[in-house]
């Protein structure tokens, strides 16, 4: 799931290439604040959540401390926006075709983004943060949930094309493509089994078995 | 999923009640390994695994601070064998009759184990820990791999009664049972959107229909 910066794209998963056309929004503040965004990926990476420090974000950003504790209040503030920036992005769910195409590509985004330990150090991070932080928490929860709401035009776009039974509003498209991802996530960070591409085509497939069996329509 | 003690328990996603006829191993070598497992999971609650040190547990299990360092090595071994202590217990899976029923009660295991944010903490600390200390997430990975080979038999005995197709060598009991926890685990740990017992219902639901549609059978 990336988006228009490297650094960002990492963030959570991304695999970082900028779509064309995509909108830069510029301006001293936007600079600022991608600059800060850098430097708490770095400190991230470089030294977990209980290593990163607001004296650690102003010598890698270039911005002064008493700015950073203005503007963000400190550490929490710093990770939150950080993941509330890597939201702000030009992202789009895979357009395949058909609807076991996109969730394929979907699943592939996710194990290619964590495949590179150095580029994945980020988004683990950030994750880790959340044991720690609440805000950093609230800041993922806010960040997937955005995500996985883009992720919905995926099950839409089936349904329109007959792929999945029954009017589009009766699939809970938020919890299909939660439930291609959630397998990826758990081998990565709670059974530490590691992830290939074959756990990607598994995922797809038992998502899509239950898709077909009606076990993400809505009761209405 | 739980273990004969109840702080132990607690570590990975335990429910914690001793299973009438354990055994429980005795004297004096199981007596201080079990006194600093418990200082290692409070240490873990308390202060998150960047926070924990050979001294806390030192002090909070009695033992003295050379021997921890010569039988366990450092905080990594101190955490790394609180798990392998907290596999080593007589944990059975639930054997409710039908394979709905038991995947029902394993998930609604997970969910109440982690429902309570300070029975919940350990089990976070150690997955937490993970993400800081390549032994922790080996030993995180050792835990996951023995506790699903244990669900296995919840397969096992669906294929005997009939309930799943084909013979039971070609059902990946692991990889189902997985896949009625990942989803609770993801919610939990990286979406934060937090766990409920509808949760746990729709989870097996979505296993359970793909396994119908042969989804786990093992490519032979």
């Amino acid at each position: 799931m990336p988006v228009d910066n490297e650094q960002t794209a990492q963030v959570a998963g991304g695999t970082g290439t900028a779509r064309p056309g995509t909108r830069r929004p510029g301006g001293r503040t936007a600079r600022t604040r991608a600059a800060v965004r850098d430097a708490v990926v770095a400190g991230l990476t470089e030294h977990g959540y209980s290593g990163l420090t607001v004296e650690y974000v102003a010598e890698h950003s270039g911005v002064h401390k008493t700015t950073l504790y203005r503007r963000w209040g400190g550490v929490d503030g710093l990770v939150a926006d950080t993941l509330d920036l890597a939201g702000e992005d030009g992202w789009a769910p895979p357009d395949t075709g058909s609807l076991d195409g996109d969730l394929r590509a979907l699943a592939l985004e996710v194990v290619h983004s964590f495949a590179d330990p150095a580029a994945a150090a980020p988004s683990s991070a950030v994750i880790a943060a959340a044991f720690q932080s609440e805000p950093a928490a609230q800041a993922l929860r806010a960040y997937y949930a955005e995500r996985f709401a883009r992720c919905e035009v995926i099950v839409d776009r089936a349904v329109a094309r007959g792929e999945l039974p029954g009017p589009r509003s009766a699939v809970d498209g938020g919890a299909l493509v939660r439930a291609v991802a959630a397998p990826l996530f758990f081998r990565l960070f709670i059974t530490r089994e590691g992830l290939d591409e074959p756990d990607a085509d598994h995922a797809v497939a038992v998502a899509l078995a239950a898709a077909h069996a009606g076990t993400f329509t809505k009761e209405t």
